[in-house]
């Protein structure tokens, strides 16, 4: 039952704004975070250790440790932005509950005001058009700022019902803080073991319109021409694949009759 | 392990009586509850929040996000009323025993002399008469007053004998915290999928005789009358179902033969 | 993760000795414990409330609500001994270290100075002759004092290996705390749903020669030919139930044929 | 939730070294630290005690209890060393957490500046060759240190990509108390439900090249030829078996046929 953030450098702000990824549907939320953090190189400040995650360390190509944490980076834009990447969401409801309080009683103290939660809404398929984002938020007067980006609300309630997991309770308990949450939830497809990577550039889409900073999607647009390449092999392997088997289920067919 | 209240208003009240409606067995405590505060508005004074919930938020119509809590509420009847409405039991056996503790400790701090606890007990069928309610005390002396509201204290122990979850634990602890405690059960068919609102009438209309409170019915009388001819035509479509299956059967037993 | 000792009365005493009895194979050390209770009515000083026990509560004849718990007697005999009775086992590894530590750490404060459990061995059968009682101790010198018992050291370590639960953590943690512990477990034959009585008595037959205490087994040896009478029936019922479907399963065998 | 740790003397070194064995893959780090502790008979100076461990306790044929615990040691080498030998691994990943936090916390106050952790890596064979050692590392300019000593850094991330408990958490969070960590991984393959003694030989030559100590591996070596002996016959029974079982067969189908 321990949530340990080791600061490395002291940052304060004022009328901070939150934003996080960690892992979820379609893991959009990391991947969008991760862009961001990679592309422009905020400052790392922090690391929360906690019990919550799994007992595992991964191994980097040059033989270092790397153990599963959640990292806190400050981003200078026209607010101050404070993110917050998780390697792993907490094992246990328990864990998910302490670890949303002490985060929201971390970013309080460095002085943010707003909660922004990321996260992806399975859906069997979208055609010819751009995923869809939900939001939920805290108190029902925040609609207004973010239906202006395209951020669809009149439908969450039926669409999601309810959130599972740390960013519904990182937006839902930001008011007993006296901080305002948000959850936006980008419309995401299954995609065979890998991130969604075009649900979660709609939600980096989102997320630079909401800071007002500028964003170069080519590394990221890059990916998702990569990843749909690969789908549509492997649609087409499948495809071969079941006209392998069909052709051979014939066979055997006519060999029993 | 943590259970948080979080107090908007402080309310202090001489010999208070303590109800309330969790999730269980028909649902009956939840909705006789939840009607109770639907109908006469009592005041809303604190939250209960508390990692023993599921990690989960839910989104109501106008996209607003409600985090799993507890709710304290006061009613000023002729004695003074403390509610407690749960929107969820504690997950775990040691969830409840913390629950149930920082309950009672809270409660003998705001004054309150008598636990009241309500709950279902599933039987298969109740005909033409209403549902009986059976009784457990924290001490025998207190059967003769709920004993002239027509509840059962003779039978408890065969009928019952032993009540999993906070309702029991809350009137049983309640002699540890100086407290007198009881626990009341109404006979509660399951039916399918949605809370017996007949029990939970049974059950209000004890409380109501306790607390000397009028109410009127109307609303729940309502509902009883939808969901018993809801339940009548499920009842209806299961059978048409079960001749139209028959007939399928036969069809194939025909054409097997 | 709470163990709670709430004291009615306080107890202190020199050099004492702990006796205890605790769900197990085939209840034995309950019921012997129980029974040690009921005969020579030892001082109830003190209850053990803990959230390792699971969340239920029991209803008594009179309809009264019984929370599970630990119990605390004093007895005076020869030595002060101090008794445990618990209505559960902690349901957990973790709940069974803080509940033997809670315990521990409580019966040195009161004086106690050795710690002797009790249990049961699972084994198949037991004929013609009394339950052998095998010991493990904290100190190898403590053997040559229950040797003179009747109680096995030299072959418990090949037929008990190890103990599963908190009698054995009791006796072994005990020298952590400057006291002497000991284990004793006796054969027990698995009597279909009922407790092992014979066990139960042999262990209180040893525990009331190391205690120097007179007891009368009149009532355990009448539960004995009770249960006794109880099982040959059983027997005799299963054979003849046997017999009957010997029987069944011939004539549809001859049907079939 | 408790990790205790009992110091029966108190020892406090310079520039100290840590090095552990626990169960694991093979059991290699173990049988490893056992025969060095076995061998060198460092000074035992401290027990852990924790909640995380099973609730058992073994019986000695002595019939003496013995709990499980973790061990502490000082061996006075050319650098001071710190050995644990754990009973057990921790049995939840929060008990992981806490238990490697705890031991570092103490090993760091006892003057301890690098920790090294072992362990096996299940690989299905190894023919005609030592087996290797893959290390990794809590920064990377430790690499350079070891590989003098035959350890294996730039296949690591590809061959193990992640460690599983204690050890790899261990090292990794080593950095986060100031201290420098590495793991070292003996390719291990599983023996029918015994020890990898040849694993634990290598582990612990390379143990004796750090800590620059002289080691008699001739007991050792006798277990290791007894083991191959052991599954030598094992093998040739299973095949043996096997030849019957196959005749059987044969008889079977001839007889069916």
């Amino acid at each position: 039952m321990v949530v340990k953030i080791v600061e490395f450098k002291k940052i304060r702000v004022k009328d901070g704004i939150f934003i996080e990824g960690m892992p979820g549907v379609g893991n959009v939320a990391m991947v969008a975070i991760g862009n961001l953090i990679e592309e422009l190189k905020p400052l790392h400040f922090a690391d929360l250790l906690t019990s919550h995650f799994n007992s595992i360390v991964l191994i980097k190509p040059n033989a270092e440790i790397q153990i599963l944490k959640g990292s806190f980076y400050y981003l200078k834009a026209k607010r101050d932005v404070i993110i917050y990447f998780g390697d792993q969401q907490a094992n246990t409801p328990e864990g998910t509950f302490e670890l949303i309080n002490e985060i929201l009683k971390y970013i309080k103290k460095i002085g943010v005001k707003e909660v922004l939660t990321f996260g992806g809404l399975q859906v069997s398929e979208i055609i010819n058009r751009p995923p869809k984002i939900y939001g939920a938020v805290s108190e029902e007067s925040l609609k207004k700022k973010y239906e202006k980006y395209g951020v669809i609300f009149d439908e969450t309630s039926k669409r999601v019902g309810s959130i599972i997991g740390a960013i519904g309770m990182l937006a839902g308990y930001a008011k007993y803080y006296g901080l305002y949450g948000a959850s936006f939830l980008v419309e995401s497809v299954p995609t065979h073991f890998v991130p969604d990577h075009r649900g979660a550039k709609a939600l980096l889409e989102l997320i630079c319109k909401i800071l007002e900073i500028e964003f170069d999607f080519k590394k990221l647009d890059k990916k998702i021409r990569e990843q749909e390449e690969l789908l549509e092999k492997l649609k087409m392997r499948t495809t071969l694949k079941e006209v392998e088997e069909e052709k051979e289920e014939k066979k055997r067919l006519e060999y029993i009759q």
